[in-house]
């Protein structure tokens, strides 16, 4: 069976607590809970992993290295300057998704360049929780072919 | 049931012909044919068009209003300076998903903006053919709730 | 008697028809009809054109050329970008006068430069269905100059 | 009777002395009257004002508060770069419009940029002392509106 | 006894008198009393000074040479290009705090850059009227030091 | 026999008409008439294509795909931002040349950059109608090579 | 009594340590200490917490939702490139005051731009140790207004 | 005999009385008084005028058309914003120096860079007082060339 | 006989030497030998100069003055960077053509920029040594006209 | 005996590991082990550091104060952003040495540029684990210059 | 009797011989030769030097060492991109003054930017040849000061 | 035995003659001296250039080819834009170092960029004359690898 570590990075801890007309209703237990759920369909081992800390994300994609099949992560704001996170998913060399809640590519100028893309196999951006699900299919797929 | 339309932009029609090794040996009929069973499953009506022409995919969205309920656009090159697809498609306030096959994120500097997000509810790129599938999800998604 | 040509680019024909709160309530007919009783008034004659498409647009310009004695034109999203339809009022050397129904001085940035106006006598931008009449009277003045 | 108020910024004094080529051969006070004609028609009251010093322009506009329901300004240079003029349209809260001589949209790179636009409803440019009849024009039609 | 000059700038004569939502409903007469006050309490003499003109603002600046100990000036949107400000301060070597309403950091894209901020010992924006108290605390500490 | 397509863009059929004193007397026809005379002495089969439209210059491209040999293309003003013209020349992988009747890199700046350059193995800029002659002399040296 | 949580960041454990020309000879226990008794004064509960650590510094921010009023923060060199701490700021949704003891308006280029500005009330900047005074007089006129 | 006009903008009158180790110990008194002599030897009749005011200076420049035959001219801070003093040599068409004190070619980036210079016909930049001697003998061979 | 001169810049006596890979396997020597074959056909003399040293090359280029009718010039690096070697062209006043083997319009950014064009008649870029073949058709054609 | 701490950021853990057609085959405990027989033959005492997080090596940067004569530096991706370690070095005063792996120069955009480099004496960069020994012996004759 | 060398750059050979509408009749020759009186007038001893090349001029300028008081440069096109000229006048800490025909404040783009000039006392630029004149009265000036 | 050729830019020539505080008291001849010693112990042959002319270094680096087998080359200002000597190293293809005597990463922003760096395996800045020391022992490193 196929492992897939799911990261999220700075204040998404804080999902469904606050600004929720914002973000939605749903805490990250609620989304990880589905995600989980969807895993299980998919016939996917899933693990769940959130840092408000630059480093400790990138210690946990190393453990990746010959542990996991996939990665999806959020990088919350570090997508738009963590370079060491973008060279720390190059450097194990598992297949990663980018995901956001928002549709980061109408939102201020400084959040449309993601320097995390380039490490990643694809993007997916503007569906609020349900994003998560989305780059668990990718994943998936992506496995899967 | 709602019903979605499917436009893919210029050069789309090259799909599965040319360059198979960058972007997959599938035709866009093909795909277009496994996105229609898919919106089967999901209870979809679904609908495709393909133009090269930056005021046919105007037009057919615009005929879109009042008569179908998503839209998930693969603008091709025009993603990058079509402002005036971008207006169509605010004009007609359909939930529109934008696709791209490849991640334009990691690709040359140009491809990376894209002025139809603003237009968007979310983008997804860079899972290939399968990029299409993800989007019908996430319409059906987002019709759903 | 003097002949203009009244060119609007995409996404005019859904005046009226949505966002009427934004750009008010006429219908791009019913802007033409009230334009076309002050070419009475001023003495001229005048007809309309409308297109989505940037081809369509710069063949009609071209065959107004020694037809036709000035161009109103609304570029729509096209100002932006549109070289080539900037080059075609300078091939055809009609005076044309740039229209735009809001003041795109005050919108987003992109909005703010217009590739047509070096191209064109004058700009009118901001007064709503309006701007066409300032239009027909700076051509009528124009050309009784 | 509305009362509208017209200003005109630096170098607009020397209008119709010099450079008699470019400018036309009008002096101010002689467009000055040809607008007096024009507000009688269509039953305005208007004033004119004249200065080269952007602290006096931005007085007369304070002065307008609760005494005006319209101005016409010409800024000149200040157009480039007199935030503080902009930000005093913006404290009297009446409608202006902004006038140009010249098409400045097809002039020098600086001359491109209006920062006085955000604060006013629209901006007319490239019709010569014309420029000031639509104005008018477009000032009596907006307080009827 | 020390005495401090506060400079207001462009626009600042109408606060209070409109946009009251934005700006507070405290006339500068009313914000200059509590100052008065409160430099009583600090021990300090004040003196009021507002101009919408540049030139004047730089002759008073001039006439404190030599009379005044400190200056608070809210430039108004002189801040962000007038340099002849900034040097009129820099020639007189007084020390100088910069005041602002309004957190400019978080406004227009223009408005976050002061040419004024490298001649005055430092800086506050924000606050509102109390801006100005906070001045008063920052010069009161700095002649002390 | 190889074969090959020559491409005009936008405003290009108005050569001759007018602005002769710019870009020369000769016609379109003209031009082409003496073109297919050289392809003949070439030994080269020649066909002739001219469209104002994107969409159809695209379409036109794809046609080629193996059916023609080479492609000369002056796209106009379309050189500047039709990223979707370049892409369908790298879709069908047919060598093409660039043609300019004016030196494109001694006019204004936004006329210096081609975004279709990157698509072409070569480009000729600035020889008048001579430039057709160059490019053909190019294109047959390419295929015998 | 309300509650002032106090944050520095990265590098201003070194104060008064080291560069005691540049910054001062205050280490950053004694800031607090007078903090602690200006608190006091202004019948504020105050707490200090001071790490180098971006994701320490973004967990303390969120430890404060619900537990604390107002938030004064010096982010040190985090102000120019740390979004995740803006968004932090933002997330719990407390007023909260930048300082810097150093006018960063006139250090080098870098050092202008504040990313942290648009999530706090106000800035302020160049004062020394007197800049935390004044962000305390700041947040106990704000929580009493 | 031919009469020259020497205008100098903001902060000038300040020369000799403060920062004299920056801009020498020379009052602008002292520095006209020397310039009156050479004007005699040159057989120029000469005046001056300082204002700090952009105005002020603006209206000058007006008042020398047909009645002086050269302007020099120290715009100070002027010379990098005052577009309209730029415009105000231009509409006098008088031949003017641009004249500095130090050599702003080397000093902070924005003092680099002269609006004003495209309205003269040349510069004279880093000399001190001797700068002025300078721009005489400049329009002295100007005006008997 | 008209007379054309041949000048090769920097780095290009190394052609065919090494890296025949990218440039080709023909030394500068033998493209020279083609190139008089050509000449001859063309009834041109023809002369050849190659030097590393920017001096060197405008040296020869003034040589040219009353003596040479054309110029064919490969800058090679000095392309992009010599405004020096486009001055000299300009101040023989004799019809150039700029050559390159690789299109430079597809490679590093910086080679998209000739700060020589403006100088030289056209430009042909992309055909190996065949460009230089192109190159003279080019000028023999200019020289007949 | 001099001291000399070598620290290493982001992903530098995964040397040899990993990438090692990129990175070679040396683990870092191999070229640490290396380095510290090449610092007994320099007579220097050398210490090992390695840390993903950013606050981690400002805190070890700062325990260096009086303890360590040197330090060596490999920032990793932080090398690009961390305005913060680049402050940290220049408050603890000790000769650093920036030390990349690859040649960062000819690298992508971004990764030309240091925010660390102007708080060090110098950079070595391109010369793979000897680029740590071309760093030492430089430190080594630094401190005995 | 003190020493300064004069130092024309590139195509400065050619002046009076062409483009005598431009740069005027005089060749370089007569302006020397006028030059050489006025210095016998201010007691100067004088030398002449013109080079097309780069490294020469650094040569002559290397020269000057210990050997000349004064330098004047007109470094031609080398004015805006010959940083090693620019390094060679600092390194020789002779008084340099730069000195250009035109006023390239008010030409091409990058004709405004000199790198020679940080390391110049002053420019004088657009008096024609009378440019050196007033660079020998200011050398004459600065060397008697 | 490999050889490996020193080369030194414009201006080098000077070391140790002047400006003696900044680059050291040793002269070009010393500091050869010593690195032939270093030479010899790391048993290689050593030869060296110095010159100020662009073209020389690029034909001495021609005649490297076939012939050495290392270049170690301090470019001088020549670094920030002589894509041509760039170009040459690449047309040897033999290893080449990049050195300065200071960090040009914290000089002036112009010296911050190397366009000889993508041609070099590594660059060596900052650490005076020792830097040649160090890119000798990285030669050897790297024949000897």
């Amino acid at each position: 069976m196929k492992k897939v570590m799911v990261i999220n990075g700075p204040n998404l801890n804080m999902l469904g607590v606050r600004e929720r007309d914002v973000y939605g209703t749903d805490t990250l237990e609620e989304i990880n809970e589905r995600l989980r759920k969807l895993a299980g369909k998919l016939k996917l081992e899933i693990e769940f992993f959130q840092s408000n800390a630059e480093g400790e994300i990138i210690d946990k994609i190393h453990s990746c290295y010959k542990a996991y099949d996939g990665i999806i992560i959020n990088p919350g704001a570090y997508t738009h300057y963590s370079h060491a996170i973008s060279d720390a998913i190059k450097s194990v060399d598992i297949p990663a998704v980018e995901v956001h809640l928002s549709n980061i590519h109408r939102r201020e100028e400084f959040r449309k360049n993601s320097v995390i893309a380039p490490s990643c196999i694809g993007q997916i951006s503007g569906f609020g929780a349900y994003s998560y699900n989305l780059a668990l299919y990718a994943i998936a797929n992506y496995l899967n072919a």
